[in-house]
């Protein structure tokens, strides 16, 4: 029975995975997107934003008859549990690529943002291409190691989102209205990128440190 | 056993009860806040913030100890994991409100945007505060037509969330660049707040359905 269990558990975590590397393909795509105007790029993300959500439709009836099934307690019980977060926090972040490859497909064959932004846009989405990547190898390889890189490196990104409200403020902007709007909301979806992987990160230090309660994730929106 | 498992099902149903109280209080604070300059409400939805999370924490406690001691199934099951859903997305609106009510602390004693917003802006309050009162009654009665309400109503949210575009766009704003920022950020906060009422009203729509899986919510986070 124990053997069945953790062979049907090895099923939802390969479905975790592979919801990683949606997403972290999403993530990239919006990228070339925006800072590209990359507009089939933009479509892939936004197609692809089903697959994803169906991943976390299978994900959750997979742990539900886990629990139903095998009534799992201790270690596997807070692994099938985690499980379901980490499934909402990506399907989020799944998200909140398309909205950034929606606001380029909408401005295409213009670049969404005026050029002053470029540099502070791409800095941004190195870095985020940067977690999407770290994103994959935590969760494929359980790494604790790599969570509490993406955990503790947030603070870049926070910097560079303050950044882009003072380049906005500042007489560099030569962007309109429109683009001021569009600026607001592209650097917040990208700051909630990296607020989302960090909680996925502090979810993952918690399995791996066999759910330590000082570590245990508070709040799963960490702000 | 069964008896006793129905009043811990029905404990960990008072604490989520709660949260939707605590959140319905902040909502309408962030709007005291935000629309009236009241610096005092603000205060108190930002530091009632903790007591949401910690409320949170409870609940998941709680949820993992019931499924851990008494191996639900069926319906017990599904009311236990939908519930931790619940609570993630409560604790997420928390959040929200506790940023409408920073943004509002912030530019105190000055109101945080131009006077031409602010009858949209009231708009977007009082349907926020309609729905606040409509989340804590459908979840203390579980009440599914309050809950469809809240589903169907949002659209009139969305609207007011573009004319808040339109606005910023128009000949009529006489806001600074700030202020453009800040109400970009706050109308999204705004729209976020309904869309999760909006996922917490389906959840509870699938619970008080009996689970019919053509009411199953696809992706936690509407868009």
């Amino acid at each position: 029975m124990r053997v069945i269990f953790n062979e049907e558990l090895k099923q939802v975590a390969d479905d975790l995975d592979r919801m990683a590397q949606d997403v972290s393909r999403a993530i990239h795509g919006a990228g070339d997107a925006l800072l590209k105007s990359d507009v089939e790029a933009a479509q892939t993300v936004i197609d692809g934003d089903i697959e994803i959500d169906a991943l976390e439709s299978s994900v959750i009836d997979q742990c539900i008859r886990l629990l139903a099934k095998q009534s799992p307690v201790a270690t596997d019980l807070r692994v099938i549990v985690s499980t379901l977060r980490l499934s909402a926090t990506f399907e989020r972040m799944g998200d909140l690529a398309r909205h950034i490859a929606e606001t380029a497909r909408r401005t295409y064959p213009q670049p969404t943002l005026p050029p002053e932004t470029q540099q502070l846009f791409t800095e941004m989405q190195e870095f985020l291409d940067m977690t999407a990547d770290r994103l994959v190898s935590m969760l494929s390889d359980r790494d604790a190691q790599t969570a509490e890189r993406i955990i503790v490196d947030d603070d870049q990104l926070d910097q560079l989102h303050h950044q882009t409200f003072d380049l906005a403020l500042s007489d560099e902007w030569t962007g309109s209205k429109q683009q001021m709007i569009d600026m607001v909301l592209l650097a917040r979806f990208m700051e909630r990128l990296g607020d989302h992987a960090v909680s996925a990160a502090r979810r993952v230090v918690y399995i791996v440190s066999g759910f330590d309660p000082t570590k245990e994730p508070a709040g799963e929106d960490p702000d």
